[in-house]
């Protein structure tokens, strides 16, 4: 059966107390409507509609940078949740199949979740997910007889009895698409805010003897986030199952609390991280590589039998081959470092490719910038750059060749060549303390001066 | 009404088990005194007089520089909480007004909880403040009988009654200035520890036929700091509600347990706070700005849209305007980057201006001191500063002047110009394969030797 | 009497999908293996026979490592825990003494447990070390008559009564050698997984009318570690102990939860730890030291006085005198640094001596290896060293000598002398406006023929 995803991610989320809007804010670096697109992506849906209002220009780029084949319509106003999904109706004109609405502040639901939602389908026209809360509160009931969904009940209007169930309402709902479009057209406002209920349809499709029902979750799956504090809650839930996941493959997290991953963080059996290690986006990490104290991975490969920090920074397109070793207050970026290459103190390599078995000494720097464009380094095989080496680019250092401590290379260096660009060492006898000796008299003096 | 604080600082905090007298241990950044008269600080006192003993000259210093309004009188011996009081007696001689008796130890005293105490002074004579203990443990119990206070009994002479009473007593008491002093001459110390206790003022008053009432406060405001681990765990308090405020004002904090924040520390809505910052004292971040993994702040500013770290060090006097970037391995001392400028890479600028829209090449250096005085380097606006340049101050380089890679800067650069500073390249063709053969050669021969 | 460890660590651990064998992953940065070593030298054990298989010889070579008194025996096959023991029978042969199993992943038995073992052996023949478990799940059960241990039941075979006994079998025992490898001779493998069990032992000598006991210890000593997630629980378990006995003893940690301790990591009192500081192994800190955020500190010892970081890193060999001061982005290694002397900002400090009172500027690098050998670097009291000034070693810069900014220093300096080592500066007016037109007219270029 084809599948339509219906995102609904027009609100403003007036609790986040932001100018950004509510979906696009993140978790593990990943904009939560990403995380609600991902968990839809399972049923491989032929399409996503992603239901846009406040800061919908912004929702729409974002969009395209996560799925090019998602479409983005437009809620103007926030009438509600049903009027929302009605905003998909023009965009499904003629799309035959099953509708499944997710949220874009209900990011945790799960791909065996919705499955089973589809699953249920077989046997019932509407399906509503629910969860067994913990501590139901407020939220609306969901009243079952045997298999079948009777009505969704809010809080206000329950009875003591109703009140005592525990099965919630996420919100979530299948259905198909054209059934769903005609229930959508039959609800009202006729309530308190003067809103468009999805919820009614339960209502709506039991008038009509159509089959409800209901299948049930985890509630942590249907965690809502509507402050930055449920939005720090949310990242932090993502973190504790992505550390578990880690820990399960046979990764080592000597502190796996200070471990701060990302969305699509991979990284290898028998790998060690150590303390205070933040992932951004786009890191794969190899088997048995090592992470040490407070790096800082983004965009970047890592290889089996690399060394990376402590204190490294490995920007996009970082890409580290085997047995290669980058040392501490160092930034790699866009740059290719060759098998048993070392980068190891203070150094900057950006657009760069260093050879295989090349030292590159302390405070090495890749001028890569001249001030409107940026040029690449070439550095051979078994290279050495002498202590800070500044390298302005475009330029090469062949294989097996030397730079000499401090030198600005400008022009190439041929295979085998030693480079040297340095001005000779005076000595001046006894200088040193003269010059002690005035700078303190100077200094006595502009003291007394002052007073 | 008139208000003077009494602030007992004098104990020795055996448990700290630290040379520094306990009140000056800190919280978020700030001495444990200085928490405690900041609350007070809410009731306008016309008078702040500090109590101090164990270690008096370093709480003297302290309180010097947290409000130089506020008065240290000594306590010689530690004779109990009465006879501390009692040193402020000659202090306070022709005030005439409210005496509010806070301890240095105890840092959580809300201003609204101090309110209600001065509001209840309006129904009662003297006015202690209390605390519903959830495990009331070994605390002293207030016996009340309606709105008065009739006693506090010492859980060792408590009745399984009394002790059965969760509403604790904290040690903080309001009364008019003349009546206390009158009420503490007449307290004895003809009990199991010889000391002098500022609770006997309850029953003395009573004998008198004084009002005397209790307020209540929630117990973390009562919490108060007798060892490091209680430090800590004030610490953690402190963090949290901070973090949850922020939270509140529309801050993002990815990770907020991994946030250390200062006393003081200010940040703008929509500014996101990436894990492992460090907030030192004296912070201000305004709306829209980044902070990236690893920073380290103290006594800085940060304007709107600036783009800071990760492993960006600001240090007291670092003012970064809209739009600056301050980049990995990067410290800023004493330094104001104007409007756009950007320091990227593993520099140190200290005693400088930057001016707008200029670049500080990767491994900058501001040579700001000669080993007996600091001088200051300027940078123009839209100027390009090459990788590796040393500047040395005093020295200006102008508007839209380069300095070459790697140059020591030791003369002005005047608007447009650039400066070189720099030995010729000079490649020795073969010279690298021999040099590594020799060093090589030369080994194997320490190794033979050696053995 | 003397004692004998038996420690079994035979085991695959095959939950920790590893190929790394199970007893040498590290807690605190010290195999497990090697906290079960530690606690049972509390018994100044004259034999320790650890029973190796899985990955043997790795963990022979860890076992060297961490004491080279003990011996390592070979299972070959995993036939259980009495054929694990038995292993050792023929390294004890003419052993007469007290035979102690233990565990090689059980890290956090205590030597007061131990002791009290060893204790219970003179009033019983065999002693087992038991727990009272929260929750006893599907542990073994020690079933005890007054101080006499009836038997060890497993869960399977235990009647109800038997599985509501929360004291539970550790699996440690102690027992006169000579009887216990007549015992073993007698264990037999006729069970389900058809293995030689060590807790067979207590029946065996039952049966003989031996006398046998148990003593019981916190549940959490006896935690054994079988998976990643388990590691990374019993390394938190080690780190909040271990924050807590420093706080107890005078050190302040302001963030004790962002502070990673290893296994022998000594501080001294009034010392202070800001957030996020790793210890590696072999650090010692004196009293009074400032340890700032961001530090990592491996194998180096730091005296009184001395402020470090933050973001500096200590590598194996550093020395840090009173009064030292090791700064921001600073790496030190194999090097001492004496009284009162300052190396703050972005420098590498390798191979070397820093003498009293130096001040070694920004971006200084010691140039410590010439692509095949490191040599060593001294530098005098009183010396200034410019910033940016590469020390090619072997140098020496002598007493109150100075280099000056961005010199690279080959040729030794004598006592007071001044080195220079540096090209002219020329200013080139109007050139880098000409530049900067350039380079946009050029990039202006390239844009257009891209299209």
């Amino acid at each position: 059966m084809s599948i339509a995803l219906v995102i609904l991610a027009a609100g403003k989320g007036t609790r986040m107390n932001s100018d950004i809007p509510k979906v696009l804010h993140p978790i593990a670096q990943a904009p939560m409507l990403q995380h609600a697109m991902a968990a839809g992506r399972a049923l491989e849906p032929e399409r996503s509609i992603i239901v846009a209002g406040h800061g919908a220009e912004a929702v729409r780029a974002s969009v395209a940078g996560i799925d090019e084949t998602a479409e983005v319509v437009l809620q103007e106003e926030q009438l509600g949740t049903a009027h929302a999904v009605d905003q998909a109706r023009a965009a499904l004109e003629g799309f035959s199949g099953d509708v499944v609405v997710l949220y874009g502040d209900t990011p945790f639901v799960s791909a065996a979740t919705l499955e089973r939602m589809i699953e249920a389908r077989q046997r019932a026209d509407l399906v509503v997910l629910g969860f067994e809360a913990a501590d139901p509160g407020r939220y609306g009931r969901l009243v079952m007889e045997g298999d079948s969904l009777e009505r969704i009940v809010e809080f206000k209007d329950a009875s003591e009895a109703e009140r005592a169930l525990r099965f919630c309402n996420s919100g979530l709902m299948a259905c198909d698409a054209g059934m769903m479009f005609e229930l959508i057209a039959k609800v009202g406002n006729e309530n308190a805010s003067g809103e468009y209920y999805l919820t009614d349809l339960v209502e709506l499709a039991r008038r009509e003897d159509l089959k409800v029902t209901a299948v049930s979750c985890d509630e942590a799956e249907t965690l809502g986030v509507n402050s930055r504090a449920e939005l720090a809650q949310a990242d932090s839930l993502f973190q504790t199952r992505a550390r578990a996941e880690l820990l399960d493959l046979g990764v080592t997290l000597m502190a796996p609390e200070t471990v701060y991953l990302a969305f699509d963080t991979i990284i290898g059996r028998d790998t060690v991280i150590e303390p205070n290690v933040v992932f951004g986006p786009g890191v794969t990490v190899e088997s048995g590589a090592l992470i040490r104290a407070f790096s800082h991975l983004e965009g970047c490969h890592i290889s089996r039998g690399a060394k990376v920090g402590p204190y490294a920074r490995l920007r996009p397109g970082a890409e580290l081959a085997e047995d290669t070793h980058i040392g501490n207050f160092v930034e790699i970026k866009n740059a290719e470092i060759a098998e048993g290459a070392k980068v190891n103190h203070l150094s900057y390599i950006g657009d760069a490719f260093v050879g295989a078995a090349s030292n590159i000494g302390a405070g090495t720097i890749t001028c890569n910038y001249d001030g409107v464009m940026k040029h690449r380094t070439e550095i051979g095989a078994r290279a050495f750059i002498g202590s800070n080496t500044m390298l302005v680019a475009p330029v090469r250092v062949g294989n097996e060749a030397m730079t000499a401590t401090g030198a600005v290379i400008t022009k190439n260096v041929e295979d085998g060549d030693l480079a040297i660009a340095r001005a000779e060492q005076t000595n001046k006898p006894g200088r040193a303390r003269k010059l002690m000796d005035m700078l303190r008299a100077k200094k006595a003096r502009l003291q007394k001066g002052a007073k």
